[in-house]
């Protein structure tokens, strides 16, 4: 609390490590949270929420992984890519995260930036049951659509993370009652500190997992 | 995991309440997170964190709370504002939660956009031995420096609500043990997930607080 640090440009700012891949329309760091849209047998775009890891530099190749069969892991397999798009609306988060949804269009109504990318496989691995599928999603296509002044609000990082928390209460891997003591934690955030959309998001997460039954221990 | 929501325009988008109010550079909502310098008896611009709560209509005045004798709330006082901004370098938000720091200029290199603003005390309630006072922020002068696509990092989220955890490690109404395991986690989430920006911003949480040490209970 009385650590004292001098003036200056190297506490802040653009990090020069922060560009965006050859290709893509974002810079990318770490894990990027993304949205992705891949055509079905059906003929309509599923939308499922997509973690994307940073190259170690802007010539590397963003990499993303599938967990066992899912519908993304299945239509990158059947049709070779999909479209990745970066939205703030965190009820997109959780529809894509904990429900079904398909659309007729690839590009989302509240995407503010998307890339059409290849992906391929490069590796699997095993956990348990499920199978880990790595994928190198190499940018065909980019358009940026909004750009903004990015602001905070701890409401819509607590939804994020309890869309995480929520898919994972029926994995064996993980204790329930942790999980479902970081959603009471989430849930107060949304609470205090979110505004209309992260309280329609988080009523999603309600309704998706009713994790709310489980409160009180198992 | 089984709700089907039908396409449509209303699932996402810019939410129609999204607007800035009149005269500040960005949309608010719930609590949005800001950075605030306020001009010192020492002719040197503080900087501290600051909640900023939204009006609950575009012509509404914005809100805010010091807690006790902070710096924020001596300078509100004594000088009659200061100089709101909005940045998303973690590291400047850690900065300004934990530590003391003075800058010469009001404006901060990472600030994407800033609103100089007019404090007014309206109100006070006292909660154990600390004042939390509330102030309307009138904006009287305003920048957008810089606009680009948001990204969601949860490592960004993580290092966020870890400051929040952080400051609260020696006040009596809070539980010391839940706040650990609190940070353990976000630690955890910014190691799997954060930027170089959020590793460097979670190792400050680290040095001014020394929270590791209260590892394995008190």
């Amino acid at each position: 609390m009385s650590d004292e640090r001098p003036d200056g440009a190297a506490a802040e700012g653009t990090d020069p490590a922060e560009v965006a891949p050859d290709g893509w329309p974002v810079a990318l760091r770490g894990v990027t949270e993304s949205v992705v849209t891949t055509l079905g047998p059906n003929d309509r775009w599923n939308v499922a929420a997509l973690g994307l890891h940073a190259p170690d530099s802007s010539e590397g190749v963003v990499t993303a992984r599938t967990y066992g069969r899912t519908r993304t892991w299945r239509n990158f397999a059947e049709r070779g890519g999909g479209v990745v798009q970066f939205t703030v609306d965190p009820r997109t988060f959780v529809d894509a995260a904990l429900t079904v949804r398909e659309v007729d269009e690839p590009v989302l109504p509240g995407a503010d930036a998307w890339v059409e990318v290849r992906a391929e496989r490069v590796s699997a691995e095993t956990e348990g049951d499920t199978t880990i599928r790595t994928w190198e999603l190499k940018p065909v296509e980019a358009e940026v659509v909004a750009e903004r002044v990015p602001t905070v609000n701890r409401g819509f990082g607590a939804v994020v993370d309890a869309t995480v928390a929520a898919s994972r209460l029926d994995v064996p891997a993980f204790d329930t009652d942790e999980l479902v003591e970081r959603l009471e934690y989430f849930a107060d955030v949304v609470e205090r500190c979110g505004g209309p959309a992260e309280r329609e998001a988080f009523a999603r997460i309600d309704e998706a997992t009713g994790w709310r039954e489980r409160l009180g221990g198992t």
